[in-house]
């Protein structure tokens, strides 16, 4: 967002029922909106809609074990409101999306590295939200004439993520408090993580991919990840090095429906796009920690 | 159905909302009962679904052109359908299914001939319905333990069909009644031709798979197809052929959302299931057309 409006080549609407996340930034641009609703009452998302260009989908319930507690809760929130989504859209003509799909969960216990020449299979209600939005965003674009780019996020962190449940920043508040930490498996279970500001690159050279082609029904799908594999363990010592933890972890059972190993090829997006992740995972943990530790004051 | 209560080794439950089909047969056996019902009550089905062993669902609204003009219903219809159907398996500790999934409209434009190895790419919002569906079920598997047969069928036809709005039936009508005849495109659109009953014998080898191996958890996915890419052109002229007709055909715009080819192989049905299809494209349109003026008497 900041990004976009820095750029300022674009009016911004933003749509966020603003049931989660972290909000202290204020953006005094005139050229941002905020409309507070979620995406299921299609007619009034195609009003908010009327005029926009292209649409970047970033909403969903993402939480794999949540999924699996509650598939119904998951299936609304992430197929019914993309199809609410792409309803709205062709009813005010948007003609681009930008979808914001998974690698890991989406193929589930494919091995890796997986690529988009790989099949998905994926193992939890999560994963199988996202891979039916992908089949109804590629139906849209040869049924309606839309054009899309999906993009196939890693394990994303950073800062304005402290509302999120994922492994890091659960880590984070537990080691910055000296408790005790547990790891789900025996710590061998690995991850691709991608620093936030290279998935905005990223979102950044598909707007302008989408934005400089001609309207062509198109849709493209590209991983944006590190391509680098990194167990637990190893994520633990990096953590406790920067944060000065010394407690070893204790280990509880393996979760199902979370996939063993992930970890993706970004060529494609590379070669068509131009994208290049450029934060390691140290650094990007360090610029993280720093952020988590300003909103503790 | 008949297949199953002939073989005399299952009781047999359906559930059917009998908003369509053709009901002119009647099963009086003490094994067989029937629910009137549609799947988008969980409860119900749960209540139903008591104590069944294996599920075979094949409940969907599945025509293509149709999806395009109302992708809610149809994405009501099949996806929301299917999600409440797998709830209420699970509510009720049922722990096989059997699910009818589409070879063409997954793969959409997808060179033929596909396979399982093929990566999904639906062209229609039906299309997409089926990969919805085909991810649940994955996720269901791995998630709660469900097993799983995904069966990718060519395109059926053959008794029990005329309610059915494809090419052979409507061709069919027209034939039948001496009428013009239009085909959408050149007339160089192929398809996948399979006789109902070799889909049959694929679902009884599908049960007897599921039934004979330990529960595992697994999902197999399978095309069941003839093969055989048959061009409309051909097609029509073995209609004209079997039922002397003797008019030629015009051609009207290809219609949007419609895969131009289809073509898939059963190499892996075959090998794991035993599944070979018997039935030639030209003997099942004789025995399908002799039904079919057997309803017209």
């Amino acid at each position: 967002m900041s990004r976009l409006l820095d750029d300022d080549l674009y009016d911004i609407v933003v749509i966020d029922s603003l049931v989660s996340g972290t909000s202290n930034h204020q953006y005094l641009s005139p050229r941002y909106q905020l409309y507070t609703s979620d995406l299921c009452d299609t007619k009034t998302l195609a009003d908010c809609l009327s005029g926009v260009d292209l649409v970047i989908h970033l909403a969903a319930l993402g939480n794999v074990v949540e999924s699996i507690r509650e598939p119904i809760a998951n299936f609304n929130a992430n197929v019914s409101a993309t199809l609410s989504l792409l309803e709205a859209m062709r009813l005010s003509s948007v003609p681009r999306i930008i979808f914001s799909s998974t690698g890991g969960a989406l193929m589930g216990n494919t091995p890796p590295p997986v690529s988009e020449l790989s099949l998905p299979k994926p193992i939890s209600p999560y994963g199988a939200s996202k891979l039916s939005c992908e089949g109804y965003i590629s139906a849209y674009c040869s049924s309606y004439g839309l054009s899309s780019v999906i993009l196939r996020f890693g394990n994303v962190y950073g800062p304005f993520s402290l509302h999120k449940k994922g492994v890091i920043n659960t880590w984070y508040k537990l080691m910055a408090s000296d408790s005790e930490i547990s790891i789900f498996g025996d710590g061998s279970s690995t991850r691709d993580y991608i620093y936030v500001t290279d998935i905005v690159t990223g979102i950044v050279l598909a707007i302008n991919s989408l934005i400089s082609e001609p309207q062509n029904a198109s849709c493209s799908t590209y991983h944006l990840a590190n391509s680098q594999e990194v167990s637990l363990l190893s994520l633990f010592e990096i953590m406790s090095n920067i944060l000065g933890y010394s407690k070893r972890p204790s280990f509880l059972p393996h979760r199902s429906g979370e996939v063993h190993r992930n970890c993706a090829l970004s060529s494609c997006a590379k070669s068509s796009l131009g994208f290049v992740p450029s934060i390691s995972l140290k650094d990007g943990l360090t610029y993280t920690f720093n952020w988590f530790q300003s909103c503790d004051l």
